[in-house]
Formats: C-alpha cells, structure tokens, sequence
C-alpha cells in the first residue's frame, strides 16, 4: 500500500452523531422522537440518492428539511414553522464523537479534509462550533459539484481539490453505501463501525473497519 | 389532458404483492418471516439505487440475492443454499393483486405493457405463471439498457419501444419513488395506494391516486 497522504472524513455519522436530534424530537414530541429521527434520517438519504437519479439535485439543506416534513406526517406529528426552525437548527450544533479531537491532532503532518452531502450553509455552522475546526485542511462539499455521493463524479472532487491520487486517499465513513462508493471509485477505505451493523451486501468491501476513528492511526 | 395511448404498469408491488414471499420467509425462519421479507424488499430497492449511482450496474435478480444474503445476516437467520433457491423462486410465483386481470381487459383497445426494474429471467416466469399474460402487449425491462428506475433515460425506455409520447403515457406504480421518477419524466401518472401510505416529498406528485388499479379505467 502506497503512504497516505490524505485522510479524507464523512461528515454524518462518523464524525458527528445525527441521533443526537432525537432528545429534541422527543422535547417537541414526546415519545415520538426515536421514531421520527430515524425515520428523519432514512429518508434524507434516501431523498439525496433518488434525487440524483431523477436528475432532481437541490441542497442536502433542502432536502433534510423534506425528510424531516414527511417523517412528521408518517408519525402523525404536527410539524409547526417554529418546531422546524428548531430542529433544523439542531442540524447545527450535532455532538461530535469523543475521539475525533485528538485522532485529528495526531493527523497533523497530513492532509485532513471533511468531504459531505452536506452543503456549507448546514456544514460550516456545524464544523465551526466544534473543537476541531482549526485542525481540519479543508471542509469540501459535494454542493459545488451538485453530483451526491456515492456518484464516481462527487469523490473525484477529493482529487481535484486536494491534488492526490486516490491510491493516497484514506476515506473513513460509517455509512456503509458510502464505503461502499469510495471503494468502488478506487479510495482506500476505513469503515467506522460503531454499532457493529452488517455490511451492505454491494459487491464491494471496506479495506478496514474499526470500532472508532483511534483505529486509523496506523496509517498515520 | 391528450388522449392516453398507452398503460404501463409497473410490476413489483403494483401488479404483484411482494409481500407474498413472507409466507415462504415465515415457513423457513419461523417468527421471522416478517422482518426478512421488510428488510429483503428495502434493501432491494435500495440497492438498485445505489448500484446505479455507483455505476456497478447488475441484474435485479443478482440485486435480489444479495438482498436476501444482507436480510438473513442482519435477521441472525443461517441461509442455506437449498433455502435461498426456494426463496428466490418464491419471487417467480408472487401472487397478483385480483382486480388486475379485469382492468387489462377492460383496456385492450389501447397499448398495455409492464415496466419493471426485474430482469427478464425474474419477469418473463412471473409474468408466464399469471392469467393475463395474454393481455399485456409488452413485457419491458430496465435490463435491456441497464439504467434502474428512477433515471430519465430508464423511462426514455418506454418511448422508444412503443412508439408514443410522454404525455400519450399513464404510468402506474405503488411505489412512491417510482412515481416520483416517471412525472419528472413527463408521464402522467396514477399512484395505486394500496395501503395508504404518505407520498414522499420529492417535488413532484402524482397526477392521480387511486386505491386500486379499477381507478384507472376513468382514463381508458
């Protein structure tokens, strides 16, 4: 394996908990939350997917607060103006995990870059009121190229931003259609298996999967 | 709205109940027929989409196998060779919805056909095993061209094969996506309901809904 030049990270669910949503779904709907952000979080990635199929691209933003209005009718909940404000805001300020802080400091001689569905007006904020803002080189988006991943075309911007070749690419992600689509466009590829789920059956495997982000120092 | 010329429907869910293989599922793995057979259909459709947008296209039918091995693992149930060929047959002998061989009927003065992401070696025996094969003019397959619903040029099929344009087509399908996917295309389309579910919030609806097939006949 040739040296890893760049340690490229998903942004939901590996370094941000996107359940962590779910205590202010059960504040505005009691007993409803666990069944409304997972429901939330199905459908927008299940949106972001269909969308790029149909030729339909709008931002991750758009289409989180979509996901977000039909996990409310399919639970029977009533989404009010305010209520929506307040859970997109919570999009903002997602808990990050605990490791990522010092597994990005030990990362410092190398390229370290955030690459999201994400767009920058639900990333930016995010990122920013983390502790690890300053430690990351670069926080790409798949909006400038409107192409969601797991497309070919979205990880190819890795490349162009960053000037490697993919061989030099260490891609994490707990999103196993993710891992998936990085291996498949030819990133080395570490799946952060936190709930220790089964992986897709899609024809493709991860190069590695640990339990947390430590697991990838060594290939620091 | 122009005369229709044409009635496509899909197969999957609209002619045929999917849900038929839970009995077979239930009969193998006792008590878990009925997460089996949810998480083998959800990760079929999902898949498909992910396959298409990695661009590692493969027959529905070798989809539908990995399905199944994901749905079995993910369920804690031992898939044997011998229980895995009775359950992919299970998928050449679903059960129709009733009301289908009396609304094709009703429709023979126009053009009918099935589109379906299925292969032909799923559809054609499916197809062969139920009373109104002889009244559909056309068996489609996504396979032909190897682009899965919901894409543009997936539909782009249809016209090409039968000669009509997209506003001469009704498309019919229960599956949200899928009627997402056709009315961005430019068909009109009917959305059989069966069960009541939410319509998802892709930007686009459909033109009508109905309960049934017999709905449909209002447009013959």
């Amino acid at each position: 394996m040739p040296k890893i030049k760049a340690f490229i990270f998903d942004a939901y669910g590996t370094l941000f908990d996107v359940h962590s949503v779910m205590e202010k779904c059960n504040e505005l709907f009691p007993g409803k939350g666990e069944s409304i952000s997972g429901i939330w979080r199905q459908k927008q990635l299940e949106y972001s997917f269909l969308r790029q199929l149909m030729g339909r691209y709008t931002t991750f933003r758009e289409i989180t607060k979509d996901a977000l209005r039909y996990a409310c009718k399919e639970a029977g909940a009533e989404l009010s103006r305010d209520a929506e404000e307040e859970l997109m805001a919570s999009y903002l300020k997602l808990k990050h995990y605990d490791e990522t802080e010092e597994v990005l400091e030990k990362l410092k001689s190398h390229q370290t870059a955030i690459f999201s569905n994400g767009s920058f007006d639900m990333l930016s904020p995010l990122v920013e009121q983390s502790p690890f803002a300053s430690l990351l080189d670069e926080v790409l988006s798949v909006d400038e190229i409107k192409q969601f991943k797991p497309t070919p075309m979205s990880y190819q911007l890795v490349l162009d931003k960053l000037g490697v070749r993919r061989e030099e690419v260490l891609f994490m992600s707990s999103n196993t259609w993710d891992i998936a689509g990085a291996s498949s466009f030819g990133f080395h590829t570490a799946w952060i298996n936190r709930k220790g789920v089964t992986m897709d059956e899609l024809g493709v495997e991860p190069d590695y999967e640990y339990r947390d982000l430590r697991g990838i120092l060594e290939h620091a």
